[in-house]
């Protein structure tokens, strides 16, 4: 793909969405008019793409999912991006890696050359060298995580910085400062869980309006869509929606495919009916 | 293997070390005279292994090194950990990864099951549900990240956290805690890099004598072994010192094994002196 952040951009006005399909595919999951496909998982792809690709400015497939079959996960996950590919759909290869900048180069080699991902999820704990590489390729696009959609973010992302002449800021506050200060090569993002909308808010306004941020938490762990849209919304291409489970596993009977598409719609319909308020005030 | 913190423990005895060849294989890099063969990454390893085994107490292997290469670097990333385990020794998979609960139980799934590593690294960014899936595999070890050898740790790992009644301290002291009050299952390490004895020191306080630490950033990145050791080192088991390029790339001649061979001895001879050291105090 040419630029992600174009392409998605395009797709966004083309299509009134800022749905992300996550395909975060379990194997035990797949419905059972699939099993007797040479390769299960790949089919359930291929036909949530076929199923969403109307409705959807990218997809996200979570590695963890592909890894777990070895060499013919990460062929699989390869022949996914491929296949959205086909129809001109950006992917965002959600791995959250985050190492030294030796080896961080052969990770963004690896997301961006090996696996053809558009876009990648990023861990910020060991700081910019963690992420440069990343940055250095221009048209692909790096979400940092900022504040997670999990339980247990509390544990690190909120505890309370203070430094010098400042009051306290929450960690998640300081990181959303960095992706911003970081964020010269315009290719930076950031992840924020859909189960916060304040604080969504507070880190859109850190982040200025043109920093794209994905949002996974909606469905499954139960965020609001609209909620999350008055937050994080400033403009098109400003949020990416992402929802997997919710979407994935609307039907595990043989309409499965038409039970995601129907869930994907009724997603769909509320951006529409988002945009359409933004319009008219 | 049966249980990765009781056979590192053996080999330390057995082998009076505690160096961890770090298999982080640059395909650029390997030597020449190993470039006719079918898979050179491969070969290399399985010679990097043949000529230190009787050195080490363990293996790590960085995936991204591997994951760049797509499915043929996986099945290589999993056949240089069979070999290892041919040799009876534990492999630490470096991955650091780090994902909502949900995905993380995949991650897990993946590391010690598909992929067959005996211990792993993890990203504390995310909190305890992080780490959670990892940790419910008793005989496996999770390193999780504390303070990191590269440049730019300061921009997260050295922030200041002000808490209630507590004089501010610096955020890997608060994750250095997090990693003692998560460990009830008794598997879970901590990294910390070895380019800052002094910080190590405080970490191996707050952690108490029994976690271990995983300790990379000896050799390339400048590390003082000795200091490390004098500084993390509370009774065999407790420190795991990882040497990657320094012996990986000690020459990229024909005589590249018996050249790692030596540089690894060396480490090892500094280590057997330390151990003569303490034994005499």
């Amino acid at each position: 793909m040419e630029n992600f952040q174009q392409e998605v951009l395009k797709r966004v006005q083309q299509h009134e969405s800022v749905l992300c399909v996550g395909l975060d595919t379990v194997t035990d999951k797949i419905p059972s008019v699939l099993l007797g496909e040479s390769n299960p998982q790949l089919a359930f792809n291929r036909m949530m793409i076929d199923t969403t690709q109307d409705l959807v400015c990218c997809y996200k497939i979570n590695a963890a999912f592909y890894f777990v079959r070895g060499a013919d996960g990460l062929t699989t996950l390869i022949e996914t991006i491929d296949y959205a590919h086909a129809r001109q759909i950006p992917v965002i290869l959600d791995a959250k890696w985050g190492d030294i900048g030796h080896t961080a180069k052969f990770y963004a080699r690896a997301a961006f050359e090996t696996l053809k991902a558009d876009a990648v999820t990023l861990n910020p704990y060991m700081g910019e060298d963690a992420i440069a590489p990343f940055r250095s390729y221009s048209s692909n696009c790096s979400f940092v995580l900022c504040f997670t959609s999990n339980k247990s973010r509390n544990d690190l992302e909120t505890l309370p910085i203070t430094q010098m002449d400042r009051p306290s800021t929450p960690l998640y506050h300081v990181v959303a400062e960095k992706i911003r200060d970081w964020n010269h090569a315009g290719n930076l993002g950031a992840v924020v869980g859909a189960t916060a909308p304040e604080e969504l808010a507070s880190i859109r306004e850190l982040l200025g309006p043109s920093i794209p941020i994905l949002c996974p938490g909606i469905g499954a762990q139960g965020g609001d869509l609209e909620e999350v849209l008055w937050a994080g919304y400033s403009g098109p291409g400003s949020i990416l929606i992402n929802i997997s489970r919710a979407i994935l596993n609307a039907s595990d009977g043989p309409d499965f495919a038409e039970s995601a598409r129907r869930e994907a719609e009724m997603f769909v319909d509320q951006m529409k009916a988002f945009f359409l308020q933004i319009k008219e005030e």
